[in-house]
């Protein structure tokens, strides 16, 4: 893959979650996913199509989501519902929108589809694709989170 | 929704389930899904754009995938590892290809991006769109599973 495809994927994470939750987010080493370690309590997970056909999972533990949320309401969330599962929808369109424009501006266009948001204790991801997938690690101090991003050459 | 989108899903599930995995599987009555209902173990999720953008999730419970993996691969399958993801992520490819063509002879072309598979015991599933979802559940004499297809308008 295109390392160039990745990097705006990472800027408009850190950009979304600093504008939206005001958390300071630390981006990892992004690295090639060999099998399914992302595993977390819940993930957007969003189709693209274009000059490439790929997907990027946004996989979050449940304590950083409840946090982030927590900062983008202005109250404690306390337990993964359904407001929880659409402010994740939100932030998956928000960092695939914001990536987007990063990489139309490269001269890549991809349209996104909509998200789905997957919740359940402990899941694991794994695209079904023969491109590599990559994994980029975040963390703040309310938790990490990881982004995976996939596509098909 | 245009119910018309829908039928093409069912098709397609009927004809890949009944040629790949030799199972009779019965259609039930499709419902527009206002929660989460759909839980299951496993789920390939798969997006499409187009005439408009949305998404397809296939759902099983473990006993029902394990059955049909088997008859696919003639051999007993005994747990959802690596290998039963990866036909879930081709059973998802296929249906949305076979229902593809079927929304293609009617006008309707959509694109589809690469499937994600999410296993995990009892995960739920909620799509971030103002439009309907609507979901079919299906029987087989392994087990049951759902297919959700939802789009923007």
């Amino acid at each position: 893959m295109d390392v160039k495809l990745v990097n705006p994927f990472i800027n408009a994470t850190l950009s979304v979650l600093e504008t939206m939750a005001f958390i300071e987010v630390r981006a990892g080493k992004p690295y090639v996913k060999i099998d399914n370690v992302a595993v977390g309590d819940i993930t957007g997970i969003l189709g693209l199509t274009g000059v490439a056909n790929g997907t990027i999972a946004v996989t979050f533990e449940e304590r950083c989501i409840l946090t982030i949320v927590s900062n983008m309401f202005g109250e404690t969330m306390e337990k993964l519902d359904d407001d929880i599962s659409d402010a994740v929808g939100e932030l998956t369109n928000m960092i695939s929108g914001q990536a987007r424009r990063e990489l139309e501006l490269m001269g890549k266009v991809f349209k996104a589809a909509i998200p789905s948001v997957v919740t359940g204790r402990s899941h694991s991801i794994r695209h079904y694709s023969e491109g590599p997938k990559l994994a980029i690690p975040f963390n703040t101090d309310g938790g990490d989170f990881t982004i995976e991003v996939c596509f098909e050459r």
